[in-house]
Order: C-alpha cells, then sequence, then structure tokens
C-alpha cells in the first residue's frame, strides 16, 4: 500500500510542473508549412506560430490547409499567448481563423503584428487582437515561461529566435534564420546571444530545416543587389518588370535602391505587393522617397526606360500581376521587346510548372527574361549545413529536435545534429502531434495528441471527409453519368429514362451512348417490375452494374454513375 | 492572256518542287513531347519521330498526348515512310496509334525498331508493320530525300541524327544529342560526319534545345559509374536499391558492371525495366552474364548485401518498382535501414512533389537515401551551350531552326545562333502547324497546317472537347449536386424531390442542406405549376438559380447544380 502512494499522487490532477515540460508539434513536421507548437508546463501553455500549408495537388479544390489545433481548444483557459516568430503565411496564416476562437494575447514584433492586422481585417473584421509589441532582447513572462526574443536574419525583417527559459532549462528555437553577415537592414541573427546561452546550458534546442539539403552557406541578400545593380547597367534602354515575393521587403528595399541610382522611378502591381509596401512603409521598414513611387495611372506618362515595375508572380500564381501581364490580361502594363522581366525568385517545391509556364508567356510577349539560378538574382532566406552546424556548436544543446521541414529534411538535419557530437538518444525526429516530455533526468517522446490538417475550401471551414476528396478525384479523372428513373408505385416505368453527363464523353459519341444507357436502364426497370421487385435500392445497384458494364465495353471508361430514381405518388 | 500563263502552271497541280522544300513541325516545339516533323518537297512526303507527350496538370484524366496527324491522313499516299531518330517515348509514343492508320513503312535502328514493336505488340497486336532496320551511315532514299544516319549519343543507346538530302540541299536535323566522348558503348556522335556536311554545304539544321539552359558541357554518362563505384564501396553492408529511366541502357549496363565488380546479384523491378533489359540483352545492347541476373523469387535466398536491385520509379510515377517499396507495398522488397536507396535521376519538370514525396517516404522506411544532383549520380542525355554551339560551328547552317523545346528554349536557341553568327533572318522560330518553305532564294514561314492535341483518355481517343475539361475542372474543385424533379403532365410534383451530391459537402452539414435544396425545389415548382407553366428547360434553370443562391448563402460554395426533370406518362 505505502508503495503505491508515490504513483497516486503522480496520476491524481496534474500538479505544477507534474508531467515536466511537455513540447508538442501540431503542425510544421514533416511538411514545409503550418509551423505551430505548444510548450506546456504544469497549467500553462503557449502556442509558438500558427501557420498555413498550401495544398497538395491531390486536394482538389482546397485554397490552404490550417492545423488542427482542437487540443488547445479544449485547454484555452491554460492559453498564456500566442508568440509569432515572422510574418510568413507559413507562421501567421492560421491566426485569422484561429485567434478569434482561442483569443489570447499575441507577442510578436511589430512587423509581424502589423502583417497579422491586415489579414484579420479581412478575416475577421469585428475580432479585436490583444497585440503585445515586442523587440529582439525583450523578455516576456508567460506563466512558468519566461520568452526572450532574439534577434534572427530571414527573407522578411524583424524576424526573431527564441530563447524559452523553463523550470527545467532554456529552450532555443531558433524560428527561421540565415546567418547572413550583411544583411540589408544591418540586423544580423544575434550570435552572441546564442552564444551566451550555450554557455549558461541549453536544454533543448529547435532548428530550421529548411535547407539541410545544401551544403555551404546560404548567400547574403547583398548578392542580389550587386547583380539588380549589373542588370541595371546592362538594359539602360529597357522597361524593367521585377517579380519576387511581396514579403521579401529587404528585395524590394534593394530594388527601390537601385532604381533610385539608376533614376527610375517604381510603381507597384499585385495587391500583397502593394499592401506590404504600404504597411512597412508606414511602419519604417522601408526607406523610400515618396517621389520614387508613382501610381499605375501615372505609369503611361513616364518613359520607359525610366521606369521599373515591382510586382508579385514569381511563382506564377495564377491572378499575381507578372501572370496577368505574360497573359496580355494586365490593366496597366502591356509587355513587349521594350521589356526586360526579372524573376527575383526560385520556384517552391510544387510551382515549378506555373513558373515556366509565366517564362514561356513572357518571350512569347517578346521580352527577354532573366530567370535562371544562376544569374544570382535570388537567394534562400533559410540556413544552409554550415550555418546550421555554426549554431548548434554555439548552442551545444542537450537534447536535438529539427523542426521545419519535410520528413527526409528532419532525417537529415538529425545526421548532422549527430555528425556534430550529439548522442543519437538525445536527438529527437518528432512527428506532428507527438509529446516530447521532458524531466529533469530524461527526455521522452510519450504519446501523442491527435492533430489533423484542416482544409479550407472558400469559406467553409472544417475536415473535408477523405470520402468527399476521393469523389472529387474520381470525378476530375472520368467525369460523371447520372441517370434519372420514375417508377410506378409498381416499379413500372413511370415516364422516359433520363441522362445527363458531365466532364464525359466527346460530343460525337455521346448521342448515341446516352440512347444506349437509357434503353439498357429501360430494359432492366422493365424486368425488374415483371418480377415485382420494388427495392429501389437493389435496382440503383444493377443499374449501376448494368451501366458500367455497358460503357466499359463501348468507351473502356469509368466515369462516376449516379441513378436517381424516384417512385411517382399515387 | 499570255502573262497569267506562268502563274495558272504554278497554281496548278503541285508539280515537283513547285512549292520548294516544306518543313512543318506537327509537334515538338514549344513544348518538350510529342516530337513529329513532316518534310514534304513536291510529291513526297516523309515523317521524322511520332512521339507522345504526359499530360500537363490540368488534363484531367489524360493519359497522354499524341499530335494530330490528319495533315498526313490526308495525303498518305505520298507518305514514303516514317523515320525514327532513337526510342524514348515523346519520339516513338505516338506510334503505336498512327502507324496503323498510316501503314507505311519504318525506317530506325534494330533498338528503336524492337522497342516501338513492343509497343505495338501490346496497343494494336493484329497490325504487321512494315520495319526497316538501318544502321547509322545507312541511306535510304525516300521520294525525292534521301535520309543519310549519323550515330548521336544520347541517354538511350543507337540514336540517330539525319542528313536529309533534298534537290535544293542538305538539311541536319541532329535528333536528340549529347557531345560525350566517353560514352558507355563507345558509340561516339559522329563530329566527323557533321563536320563533312558543314563542309559540302547545309542548307538548314534542326538542333536539339532542351538543355540550352545550362551553359557548360553535358557531363559524361561514364562520371555516374564512378558515383556508382564510390556508392558500392562506402555501403558494403547494405543492399542496394538503384531507381534510373528504364531506357536508360548505358546506366543498366554501370549498375551490371559495378554490380559485378562487387560480387553482388542484381534484380530486376518494374515492367518496362524488365521489358527493357530483356529486349536490350537479347539485340545485343547490354553485356551481361545470365548468373549475374536473379529472379525476384530468389531475392529471399541472397544475403541482403550480396543483392542490387535495379527498379523504375525515380520519377515517382503511382505504380511503379520503388514508389510500391517505399509505400511498403512491394511484393518482393521490404525496405528497412538495410537498405541503401539510389535515385538515379532529376525530377522532370512537373515531377518534383511525386520524387519529393517518395523520398520522404524512403526516409520513413529507415533506409538511406541518396538523391541530390551534387552527388553526380545522373547525367542529362541532352546537350548544353558549348555542345550546342560546337555542333553548330562544324555544321554552319544557312538556316536553323532550334527544336525540342518549350518557347523559352527555342528563343534562347535562336539567340545563341545569333550570337554563332547567323543572321536574325536566317533563324526560324518555328510553332507546331508553321509550315517552313525553302526555295533556291530563300526561306520564310508561309501559312501553317491544322495542328493540335489529341488528348488519350483511356482507349477512347479524340480530341476531348475543351468544354469536358472544364467540366473535370469545376467537378475536381467544386463537387457536384444533382437534383431530380418528377412532374406530372400538368407540371405538378409527382414525386418527392431527390437529390444526390459527389465530391461536394461535409457530411455533417450534408442532410440538412439537402432537406433545404429539396424544399426549396418543391417549393419552385409548385409555384410554377400553379402558374401552368409547363416549360420544362425554363423549369430547369430555375432551378439551377434558385440552389446556386441558396448554396452560396448557405455555404459559399459553388458546386455544379445539375437537375433532371422528367414528366410522367399519362
Amino acid at each position: 500500500m505505502a508503495k503505491s502512494k508515490p504513483r497516486r499522487r503522480r496520476s491524481g490532477k496534474s500538479s505544477a510542473g507534474a508531467d515536466g515540460l511537455r513540447v508538442i508539434p501540431l503542425g510544421g513536421l514533416g511538411q514545409i508549412g503550418k509551423n505551430c507548437t505548444l510548450f506546456e508546463y504544469g497549467e500553462d501553455l503557449v502556442m509558438v506560430d500558427c501557420g498555413l500549408m498550401f495544398p497538395e495537388e491531390d486536394m482538389l479544390g482546397i485554397d490552404f490547409v490550417i492545423p488542427d489545433v482542437s487540443y488547445v481548444e479544449e485547454r484555452k483557459d491554460r492559453l498564456r499567448g500566442i508568440v509569432v516568430t515572422h510574418g510568413h503565411e507559413d507562421h501567421i496564416g492560421a491566426l485569422s481563423f484561429v485567434l478569434p476562437r482561442l483569443d489570447v494575447p499575441v507577442y510578436a514584433t511589430k512587423l509581424t503584428l502589423g502583417l497579422i492586422r491586415n489579414k484579420l481585417k479581412e478575416a475577421a473584421p469585428t475580432y479585436e487582437p490583444r497585440f503585445h509589441e515586442i523587440r529582439a532582447g525583450d523578455v516576456v513572462e508567460l506563466g512558468a515561461f519566461s520568452f526572450e526574443f532574439i534577434a534572427v536574419c530571414h527573407s522578411i525583417p524583424d524576424g526573431v529566435g527564441l530563447a524559452i527559459h523553463t523550470p527545467l532549462g532554456t529552450i532555443v528555437h531558433t524560428g527561421d534564420f540565415k546567418l547572413d553577415p550583411t544583411p540589408i537592414d544591418g540586423r544580423i541573427t544575434d550570435y552572441s546571444t546564442f552564444a551566451e546561452l550555450g554557455r549558461r546550458g541549453v536544454l533543448l534546442m529547435m532548428s530550421d530545416s529548411t535547407n539541410v539539403e545544401r551544403s555551404g552557406f546560404t548567400h547574403s541578400e547583398r548578392l542580389v543587389g550587386r547583380t539588380l545593380e549589373e542588370i541595371f547597367r546592362l538594359h539602360r534602354n529597357k522597361r524593367i518588370v521585377l517579380a519576387t515575393f511581396a514579403s521579401n521587403l529587404h528585395r524590394a528595399q534593394q530594388v527601390f535602391d537601385t532604381a533610385s541610382r539608376f533614376n527610375r522611378k517604381v510603381v507597384l502591381m499585385g495587391r500583397s505587393m502593394v499592401n506590404n509596401v504600404e504597411l512597412a512603409r508606414e511602419l519604417g521598414y522601408l526607406d523610400v522617397e515618396d517621389s520614387l513611387i508613382v501610381t499605375p495611372q501615372e505609369v503611361d506618362r513616364i518613359p520607359h526606360n525610366r521606369l521599373v515595375v515591382l510586382t508579385t508572380g514569381s511563382q506564377g500564381e495564377p491572378f499575381s500581376g507578372l501572370v496577368l501581364m505574360s497573359k496580355g490580361e494586365h490593366h496597366h502594363i502591356k509587355l513587349s521587346e521594350k521589356d526586360l522581366v526579372v524573376v527575383s525568385a526560385t520556384p517552391i517545391p510544387g510551382n515549378e510548372k506555373l513558373v515556366s509556364r509565366t517564362v514561356n508567356r513572357l518571350f512569347a510577349c517578346g521580352c527577354d527574361v532573366v530567370y535562371e539560378r544562376e544569374k544570382e538574382i535570388h537567394v534562400s532566406g533559410h540556413a544552409a549545413q554550415e550555418e546550421l552546424k555554426m549554431l548548434l556548436a554555439i548552442v551545444r544543446p542537450r537534447y536535438f529536435v529539427p523542426v521545419h521541414g519535410e520528413y527526409r529534411h528532419l532525417v537529415r538535419h538529425s545526421q548532422l545534429a549527430q555528425d556534430m557530437g550529439l548522442p543519437a538518444k538525445n536527438v529527437f525526429l518528432l512527428q506532428n502531434g507527438d509529446v516530447l516530455q521532458i524531466s529533469k533526468e530524461k527526455a521522452q517522446i510519450k504519446g501523442n495528441v491527435s492533430v489533423g490538417s484542416i482544409l479550407v475550401d472558400g469559406r467553409v471551414l472544417g475536415e473535408l471527409e477523405g470520402s468527399v476528396m476521393q469523389e472529387r478525384r474520381d470525378l476530375s479523372e472520368e467525369g460523371l453519368l447520372a441517370i434519372s428513373v420514375v417508377l410506378s408505385p409498381q416499379g413500372a416505368l413511370a415516364g422516359p429514362v433520363g441522362t445527363e453527363s458531365r466532364g464525359f464523353l466527346h460530343a460525337d459519341m455521346a448521342e448515341d451512348l446516352h440512347r444506349q444507357v437509357r434503353d439498357a436502364v429501360a430494359k432492366l426497370v422493365e424486368t425488374s417490375a415483371r418480377k415485382g421487385d420494388l427495392d429501389t435500392e437493389a435496382l440503383t445497384q444493377r443499374i449501376k452494374g448494368r451501366v458500367r458494364d455497358l460503357l466499359r465495353r463501348q468507351t473502356r471508361s469509368y466515369p462516376l454513375i449516379m441513378p436517381m430514381v424516384s417512385v411517382v405518388k399515387e
């Protein structure tokens, strides 16, 4: 009896720290997108980031995917806040949906808060967020946790990494980072704080795995500036159209600076480019003279070779500025041989074809296009192998969890950490939902919480049934044939059999085949009626089988077959 | 009257050479795939290559695309033959459909004919092709043309380029080539013949544009051999699974050779790998001892580290060997930490995600995976910039037409030719269907023939209506809601309204919404009936409108709405 006492105390209502420290990724592991991590200690929960992911191509009709935060919703009285590392969609994109439901304070830097506010304005205009602006160097107490914000350099300004001080030790979360020694805004990744944390001892490090497959160092953003300089010098007689990520405000700054030096005006195209530049200027993240920027309406008054068009569309997104221009559908910019188009980005995996088609169309407009990697018109925002090693070497954590990567990135980053001397047993390859439980003695994966992906399809929010998605796939490949059958109460045909198809059949074959289907179904119904068979469900199945056979023989195609049997009232 | 005579003679029945020489690409320009080019002189037509293309992702349900050869079919009595440069799908893949309809002799090397024969066996088993085996160096007279075959090195053995001697001069068609100076089979691209042709004078050169964006030289296939050697040496304790293109028999030869040196057996997996290796051994293109190859049934008797699995699936193709293995669904090979998987290929544009997902799954199986470009486990089969320049420099054609490329490749290759000194007016950027007409004095694009893409959807062959494809896209994004309405001859409801949906709605919302739709439609029909309105077509439109409104308000979604109205017999 006496022996069981300590065990009973442990299994009772969790007292502060009884379960130790729990780290639970709700998204972002095994995928690049929808980053969202929970930190739990006793009664206190804090969420870090809450992003969206763009759908896989087999998620038909889906606009984007967000993490399932039901675990947090069930405990929202214990949620002390949401900390956001930077303003990219994969870190903030789900907040418009999740924040109004959780309604807790949000801690982030000024630009990040500005970007979140813009998104909320559209998606939840009546919700009043509780924003707490922080700066790198600040420390915020959230329950048992003390969050220290550390400047990191990335492809969007004002990103932070985190030192999360807990009763069991310090967790270092890198956020998305690179070690660019010459960033455009002069705000370098704060090595010295990371090193200081390392000296004092770090329990766990969670580090960005995006570029773990790339050897060496990621180039400095400044390299792009040099390339821009060269392009502007070589093409003095052309209008220059430059497409890049609307959130890459460092890139935008370099475009403005180069344009100014070459005495060109800049016009902004694409909604997110216009919005982001406006926000960044308002908040002081961009240093641009008013006179440098012209409106779309002023474009025609400016000589071709005195203008730069800064636009969205570097990923070939269907309704973006550059894509409309490439199709000749843009209201203000018509491309011709007088234009040089610079695609200042590399395609995000999955977008290769969209980008490639856009480039082909740009050439067909007659313009010159600069788009290859070798031209150094884009650099990544994420640390490559040598940077990852360097940060690991100065932080020297006891435990290591690679984050922000597909499965293979996490495996590679785990291997890299082990190459750096971490024992394999201290490196955890977590999946979304896994609970990493850390006590004074050890860390272990202990159970998991239910996580999933919420597919957002227009305004309808919910986990789309797998069967709905499968039906869409089937419909997309073979189309559908519907057959309406009206029966008398005695089971005989009470009217002509009707057929309708969508996404199926070539017009020239359709008429004859529809007739054959109607005849076959009529015959089948008559046979059933003669037998006195009144089971419409069984009849429906027989119609499906009969029509499937007929189509297979006649066309070797397999559309969805949808009989609709109704019985008239007597 | 006298003056009009010569003009009448010209516009009369075309006599030999009256229209000069006509070169008409039916496919392969502005796209990589379905290569097919016509050469026409007077009464004589010859087709070069007849390939397929894999569908774009918006071609839902389409298996592949072939060129529209109706221009040739209408003149098939004048078609003297089909010449095929090599055995890749984008050069032979449409023959199974086109050849039985055109029924002309085919001229190609032994391996190419073997591959075509295998395809015909499946698609047109009763058709008896007329094959003429040629070798590099042979000359074949086809009407006014004399075809000379020139050895070129590519990623499949026994490829040829062409010198097409015509009454107006010689056309050089490179086929797909690279200038690998150390090919596996020792059969180098025959520079000396190209140079000799150049010395004698070349009227027109048509050259492979695939890799025009890459600077320098394409690496030799032999480089892959060195990498294989290193991989085999470093992983003596693992089973090695290597995935590559089934047609890359040079690669297969190197795998066999390396396996043999390291005292390992080889098992072949994936239907096309098995078929191609069998064919190539039979025809003498692979030099492999029988004892080196084991059957899938023997695999379990061979120690893990004494086996190499040579398989398909390097592009992540859904039912290929490697993909089945990565999903744990392969009958013979279960992957584990005892395996090293080598993906010896780079993703073809559009396949990046499929490959990436396969690699992630392979890591999840616990195996080690080699897949990066930097590891030099794949080289391209196409010439890069310096090779293209070199061939242009020795052939020195009067006119130049870049072929085998997307639009941007053709533009870049045109620029490259101009950089090499060709006058812009002698470089023709053709599109599919353009007629390049060459006379003694000049060359010009003169009109075009109707070309299109025939989408092949299962067995159904035909040009799928744009509207069918659009319906499939709509269905794939929003699904469909069908509504059956049965009317009495007086226009009143003769039975309950029925609804069925596919690919639409979350189950929890469905029931209530279906009921609302049925109620709304019933009300609408009753109103119509009271007004004595018997026009079912108008009723159908009103139902669509009413239901669309209801769904927009309730769910903000826009499925296809398909009312089926039937009237019972009196």
